[in-house]
């Protein structure tokens, strides 16, 4: 009976027109399940008993209802939905102490949201580090009725990619919270589709003298994708990992780019593909190969030395049997910090002809310096010297209603020390920790600029993937080496890519735009989990005071909660 | 300085004496640290960074003031007083969904009780399972200034007793509910004061040719009692443990038992003692014996085919080393099914002369038969048949304030059949959830039959310590086989002890007497942890009506939390 009912939810999504628009509905539970997503069996983070989570398929120009039950024992849940820009509904963007109170065990919490762009997204848990429990899943907007994609397919798959650790969140909270850090390491695995292999992979099988992969579930099994000869596919493809950075490339076939983080891109071909934690792309791929053979997807690490085997899956054509292994070895990964080859990619990606452009100037411009650094003891990241604390009574309600020391008011640093070597390892590692949040006025043009550094070791400088809730932004350039004021004439105002998600690259810093627009409390911060555990964000504020409409749900807790109910005691 | 701060806490015992009564004040934190309790490391749930959390220590009549923090990254989290009856404050008595709300991440809750009566009491976590993760500490309430206790003893000691599993309380609590069960199994170490040894233990090190322990930490460091010879020393002894049953053992010495529950007993003297989780003695025992030796305490598990090895700690004379050990081997736990033994222990448990009295009858009886079940596939425990599940939005709100909806309010049933064999498994196994709550008249008298069965599988009946929250009962009798009417005439109304806790044996009955005198919600509840967990418990509720100023931290979520802000929106 639970089976059918889960069943019965999961295909849940009921339709309701109203006044043209349409609502898609759907019913969730998130709570753990037993799994094995790399053959191993682990406690995994599900909805609906599935993972990864259910994909949301939608128009642009739907509204989401999604009713999201908590079942977690004694923890509390939130779902982001990466890519949506929230427009009116910033207290649905699922960031807990920013957009929501988390939604406690056995409670539910309404999200209403408006997919306004087609576009590949996908959703994850925005909690301490829920997404790397598990908690993700697609969400796909096709273009609505009447209108058309600016490219042609004969059919498309959905890739969701992610990385996985055999030890609990818990186990890795606490120890990258400890003193002295404990390290969470490198994954065990990486999985499509939440499958993948761990200590054995198909890829070793195909090597001689390799121990063949034993799949002990059903649940690691490869994804396959079965296609016709001579047709073209589209991929979607986003990466929800938790640390690493990674590579696709499909065996004998090209692929070329069309779209990323739901935007479309001047189409151009590669043999493989970056693709960074938060980021989504679409790619358009011709099964143009000698149908004798079936072909190998293949998933790598990029920019840390890799101790994590290759995910695999495969292109199945016909009359091949699905399980008969490709001809050629999978695809090789590149060398993992070949970052002139990952540089190239990235800046090959410019947006497709009549894109939105960026207004020409900005009203302000705030530099971020990315550092790692001690506190106390602790291992921290730091943005311009200050490490992200989120506090307890979300910033949206806190800033709606103007209480008073619910955060830090403090202005946060706008730039960090012009004679900042950006090269060596901080003269002063220290730093401290704050809840202050960047506020931009209304409707004002924002430039940010990404500035990496060492880290605390000499020669490392790592790579982090920056995601902003509630805007795209535009990409306006990359460089090497500290950002100058002379490179502000190297933006690309002509045609940068709109984003959520870009990289800065070992040493280099990243320039985007975007316009402050979007009333609500915004997370901006490195996309991966255990980064930003340690502090690697910033927050920002724009038209707080035009919020409306924002559910008491969203902030009966902390503060806010206190303000609900204060002088109303029964 | 985090570790000077802590320290600052953990001493932060500030007194207050207001009118003659003193008010002790604690600030706490809980969060897991990493810590070794069988020299194996850990995520342990902790109080100040401590494992076992700081002891409370209080007199008579004092007040704690206790604000405890929630510091866990996604988690609530609640602490009870176990044996606190809560006279007057039963908001305070910390047990999620019943008493009050979760405390959220990083929220504060402040714990205002009385400790009315001298005796050994401990507290834990009751929410989850985060007592089997580590949520526990001592509370010992020292007789008034100008009481005395009626029993003299020179110094003493305090033995707080647990198990410990290498699994997670998460992988515990998902694989209980699961279909089909997975159980926890035995536990991997028993621990003294939160130490233990797995695998190896000292114990072993005596026996030729078996392995010596390696203490890779000093978190598992067997506990030494450095005693003065021909002193008497009391030892409290209280067992928090998640399943198992205890028996502890002093090799040479014998130990009287003068205190139970926080209530004094008939002094009677035994070589070793059965203690159930939930369960706090008090015994004396004689310094006596040649100084020439060190001498063991021995704890080793009851009731269940033991699969863990005992736990040590250390009597330690002068003038030998604390580390030389013992000429004897540790006393030997009687086997583990010799229920008679057990049995005689736990009957010569009767109330000192001059303790209060029961009332002469009950104004009502009700009959609680205990079975383990099969609901839909998954398995529970249910209480004549009908298994605990507990509601978003606790008790003691929903209920003060008349709230529709928050629980079932069916009144569950107060007996069982009366054709029903306990002493064979169910003809049918199945079982249904409520919420529902046994409401009773205040100030009326209540007997309890815990009446024992068989569990699913054919001659299998385990042992349950029953524990109620906001009293003491009389335990009035124990039977073999199904309680039956006559057996009234034998129910002990001279001298029965009171108590919080109390064992129903295999395949028999307990007799309890209580008077329902303390207004509140209150949990009744195996206190092993798995079993409440899987549904072993009922709710009984008194006089809510009159309890007055409940804070509204402890109600401000679900139904009381949409209450207190209903049209008070900003």
């Amino acid at each position: 009976m639970a089976n059918a009912l889960l069943i019965a939810c999961v295909v849940s999504v009921l339709l309701h027109a109203v006044g043209g628009a349409t609502v898609r509905r759907f019913k969730w539970e998130v709570g753990y399940i037993y799994a094995s997503p790399d053959c191993e069996e682990k406690l995994v983070m599900a909805i609906n008993g599935q993972f990864p989570g259910p994909t949301i398929r939608a128009k642009a120009g739907d509204t989401i209802h999604l009713q999201l039950k908590n079942t977690l024992h004694t923890e509390g849940v939130v779902i982001h939905w990466h890519g949506i820009r929230q427009h009116g509904t910033p207290w649905a963007d699922g960031t807990a102490s920013i957009s929501q109170c988390a939604i406690n065990p056995e409670e539910s919490f309404l999200y209403r949201f408006k997919v306004d762009k087609a576009g590949t997204y996908f959703y994850h848990g925005h909690y301490g580090m829920q997404r790397a429990a598990g908690l993700y899943g697609s969400l796909i907007v096709d273009v609505s009725d009447g209108e058309e994609e600016p490219f042609q397919y004969d059919g498309e798959f959905n890739l969701l990619l992610s990385d996985w650790y055999h030890t609990s969140i818990y186990d890795q909270m606490v120890g990258l919270s400890s003193r002295p850090m404990k390290w969470i390491g490198e994954p065990q695995s990486l999985l499509i589709n939440g499958r993948g292999q761990t200590n054995c992979s198909l890829a070793a099988s195909l090597v001689p003298g390799s121990s063949a992969c034993e799949l002990t579930s059903k649940d690691c099994e490869p994804v396959v994708l079965k296609v016709l000869p001579n047709k073209t596919y589209r991929l979607r493809i986003a990466s929800a990992t938790s640390l690493a950075s990674l590579n696709l490339a499909i065996g004998n076939h090209s692929m070329t780019v069309v779209e990323a983080d739901g935007n479309y891109v001047e189409p151009f071909t590669v043999d493989d593909m970056d693709i960074y934690s938060g980021e989504s792309y679409s790619v358009l791929v011709t099964t143009n190969q000698k149908t004798s053979s079936n072909y190998w997807i293949s998933v790598g690490v990029r920019g840390r030395k890799p101790n994590t085997q290759s995910a695999l899956a495969i292109i199945n054509y016909p009359p091949n049997a699905p399980s008969k292994l490709p001809e050629s070895s999978p695809p090789a990964t590149p060398l993992w910090n070949d970052y002139a080859r990952s540089k190239s990619f990235t800046y090959r990606i410019l947006a497709r002809q009549g894109a939105p452009k960026p207004p020409p100037n900005a009203d302000k411009r705030i530099a971020l310096l990315n550092t790692q650094n001690k506190m106390d003891g602790y291992t921290k990241w730091a943005i311009n010297n200050v490490s992200l604390a989120l506090p307890a009574t979300p910033y949206l309600g806190s800033m709606r209603y103007h209480l008073k020391n619910a955060f830090d008011t403090k202005i946060p640093p706008e730039s960090f020390p012009s004679d900042y070597d950006v090269m060596r390892p901080a003269k002063n590692q220290n730093t401290t920790q704050s809840t202050n949040a960047y506020v931009f006025q209304f409707n004002s043009t924002i430039d940010v600029i990404l500035q990496n550094a060492n880290a605390i070791a000499e020669n490392v400088s790592e790579i982090h993937p920056w995601h902003l809730h509630g805007h795209d932004f535009w990409v306006l350039g990359y460089g090497d080496g500290r950002f100058q004021e002379k490179d502000v004439s190297t933006f690309n105002l002509k045609n940068p890519p709109l984003r959520n998600t870009v990289v800065i690259f070992p040493y280099g810093w990243t320039a985007l735009r975007f316009i402050a627009d979007n009333p609500g409390v915004w997370a901006f911060h490195c996309h991966i989990e255990p980064h930003l555990h340690m502090g690697m964000g910033v927050v920002f504020a724009e038209g707080v005071e035009n919020v409306r409409n924002v559910p008491t749900e969203a902030i009966t807790c902390g503060m806010t909660g206190k303000m609900l109910i204060n002088n109303h005691l029964p």
